[in-house]
């Protein structure tokens, strides 16, 4: 960013406190990490200690009564978490504005319904036969939708994204970069020595405000649909096998995998690095810890679970003190044996 | 789809019981999600009671003696399951058909062995310089072959997948999106403060009739090869370190991991999220449970493996009972205590 | 490879003990792989045995006093491991030596900044406006560079790679197939029933040195910088939370997840499928056993961790003999209980 001390009163509606308009401004920080042609902001008193010590050349703050160093220019906000935001949304790292047009470099098949006047294809993206693109929706750079697979409006289509042949695709959903959409169920029937492959045939139905983390892999339905409800969002690098049908709002974390066939609820939150196991059940509004792994259907709405196998968090924490008690029982078992002993 | 009761009955060669054959029908699922224009099949006594409450339009059973709702139209057939999977390769979702050429969007390498008549290669693939691909392969869109490596006979290679220098992959290979076949093995030498790399200039072996899931990455061999063994099935998001060997027919699920150098026997099946390091032999039809991590050999084939680090299962259960005896240990010694400092 | 025992010994500079100049070697091997045509080493002792059993047409060998069958050739070199590693880098599978041009199937924008005298893009690569690469880097085929990033000197980004927007990454990086640098963040904040995604306007920053597995994801930052500090090794399948700064040196690998804001220090190293939770410290030369999950700040440096949640190696290894002695323990009650009801 190139802007001056005068530029950022202006964009955050402030007043400036200390400071002249003139100085120049390159860019902003948090409070620690802030230089002294940054600005920064000063929005919770548990960083009182930091904004004494910071470095930046501005602070927003929300008060005429904060100490700061001296060379620090201040600019009097309402909410500087909310001014901050405004700097950061105008000079922010984004993709480009989104414009319509596809690429000469991109490849699109004749019986695409793809409009150039409303879509973005960018290059070495592949749209294959069929494929349908809701209007204000952009495809990354080297993205391949496969056969008749059908993507809905205002959708941001990542990079070297794949979305399988059928597969459907909400409004409004973010896809980031190398996630697959629609790759086989991971299905076999053991018979002669071998893993005879059991078709996947049905698709992958992603509803509407649905974002979807890097590298990130959802699995066609053996037949019927593997769905992500409404509002979901997913973190980097999650497995999501055939069948399974996420409900609505779910937040799930990164490396967390959930195994072909499994009903999750709503409102339900998976910790990173944990796992649930297949054909099972998980009513609404639970939350996984980091790391738990699920392996029977929990009904009761609303509990949080934690370890592997993964219990409610009471139960795991009563264990858990149980387990601490254990050096002083050895112990105290020692002490008794030598007393009776004494005393038989 | 688009049929009618009567094109299902001649589909799957069975007998009308119940129904009008010009009823339409649009799509095909389970008992518990087909709705009234849908067929379903009805192959297993456990879901009797789904029959009993199904929407389904119609439904496909073994028997005249069923309980179904009134409205639901039921034809005969000798094997409800396998009648219902020619439905399902009917009108179910599935790549188009082999059709062999090179799309003028692709780029293949003039020095490539690929034949235009007997192999497909869809937009923006790269083929490069000396790769050679054997009758009926297909390789997808943003597909990327790199100089030297070699593939088989009636493969399916997906989009944006990664094939690396020199790799070989024989016949009836699946590899879904974003796999990484041949990436480097991760090896560093410590020296002078600093990770010096070790080259790693052996290469990946897929054998015939593997399928490898979505982004899952096989390192290529320091020297030498990185082994995947004939028939051996591998899920999504799974890593295969450098000179690994994987014999034939294992089942690897989902974000598993084997760490280098590791050697795996055959009809071994690892659950998801589990994990080897490395230097290890496992021998031929043992099982590790999901997320089991195994730090050690195992020498005996046939086990059961569970938790971390993996121990036999009898093993795990016998000390998972005794856990459970803590409590009331606990509860005892205290009694104990009691009676002795009464009697004392 | 196609040469001769003689060629051999000329590329070592060794000496032919046993054998004939002439014979044909075509490859290379470990002593318990390599077969009649090809050349393996002898440099340690612990493989005493394999060199007794080997069935290697030719053995590097650093002493005359061995043990060998006796159709086995034998040559002798000061340091086999390092006459071995001549033979690979000769002989091994590596990547096409670096050339610098642009493919007439890849597209570079018109506002990058790439050097076709210096700079190598393959096929279907696909360099977005604004970026910059610096000589001597090699941008694989099937790659995506986005808006205004920029890629160091000498750097090896692999095929289907994706750098997003405004990224920073050194010189002499090594990037493997299927990365994403850049995705979004994961970060939302729930209000009217609804997860608001919270914009990711920062970029990641890859200092000189890195080197990043196959499928690895790291995210951009909130705003500010994700940072991985200079020489550090990360495997595949990791996964790297928005606004995390890795100290330099470090070892990551594959299949760990390090959580948002976390912060690590220098020469850490993560075993296999680690995590660590996040807004945490973890100070230098701290080891994470694999599978081991930090959820907790680590601020003395050099320990070694273990389990989950993560404890220091001696206070986990105390845990587990305690843990062994509760089947005696269970005994020991059981016979006091005996003991004081026949006293009693």
């Amino acid at each position: 960013m190139e802007t001056t001390l005068g530029g950022i009163v202006e964009l955050t509606g402030g007043k400036l406190l200390r400071g002249e308009a003139q100085t120049v401004l390159s860019g902003f920080a948090a409070l620690d990490a802030a230089e002294a042609d940054q600005v920064s902001f000063y929005g919770n008193e548990r960083y009182a200690s930091q904004l004494e010590d910071t470095k930046a050349g501005a602070v927003l703050v929300a008060s005429t009564e904060v100490q700061a160093p001296d060379q620090t220019a201040l600019i009097l906000v309402e909410n500087p978490v909310v001014a901050f935001d405004a700097i950061i949304r105008k000079y922010g790292v984004r993709p480009p504005q989104f414009s319509a047009g596809i690429s000469d470099a991109a490849f699109v098949a004749e019986t695409a319904e793809v409009d150039p006047e409303a879509v973005s294809v960018l290059a070495n993206a592949s749209i294959l036969a069929g494929v349908k693109i809701g209007r204000g929706t952009r495809i990354g750079a080297g993205t391949v939708i496969s056969e008749n697979a059908e993507i809905g409006e205002d959708c941001e289509i990542g990079p070297n994204v794949t979305v399988r042949e059928g597969c459907i695709i909400g409004d409004r959903a973010i896809i980031h970069p190398g996630v697959v959409i629609g790759g086989d169920g991971f299905g076999f029937e053991f018979s002669e020595g071998r893993h005879q492959k059991i078709e996947q045939l049905g698709i992958v139905r992603i509803e509407d405000d649905v974002e979807i983390g890097s590298n990130t892999t959802i699995d066609r339905a053996r037949f019927g649909e593997t769905v992500i409800g409404e509002g979901t969002k997913i973190d980097n690098l999650v497995q999501i096998g055939h069948n399974a049908i996420i409900g609505k709002h779910c937040i799930i974390v990164a490396q967390t995998g959930i195994s072909g066939s499994t009903t999750i609820g709503n409102y339900v939150v998976f910790g990173a690095q944990s796992g649930v196991a297949g054909h099972l059940n998980i009513a609404d509004q639970n939350t996984l810890a980091g790391r738990s792994g699920v392996i029977s259907s929990i009904e009761e709405p609303g509990g949080t679970w934690f370890g592997y196998p993964a219990k409610h968090l009471k139960e795991s924490r009563r264990e858990s003190m149980q387990l601490k008690k254990l050096p002083g029982l050895i112990k105290k078992v020692k002490e008794l044996e030598k007393t009776m002993n004494q005393q038989g």
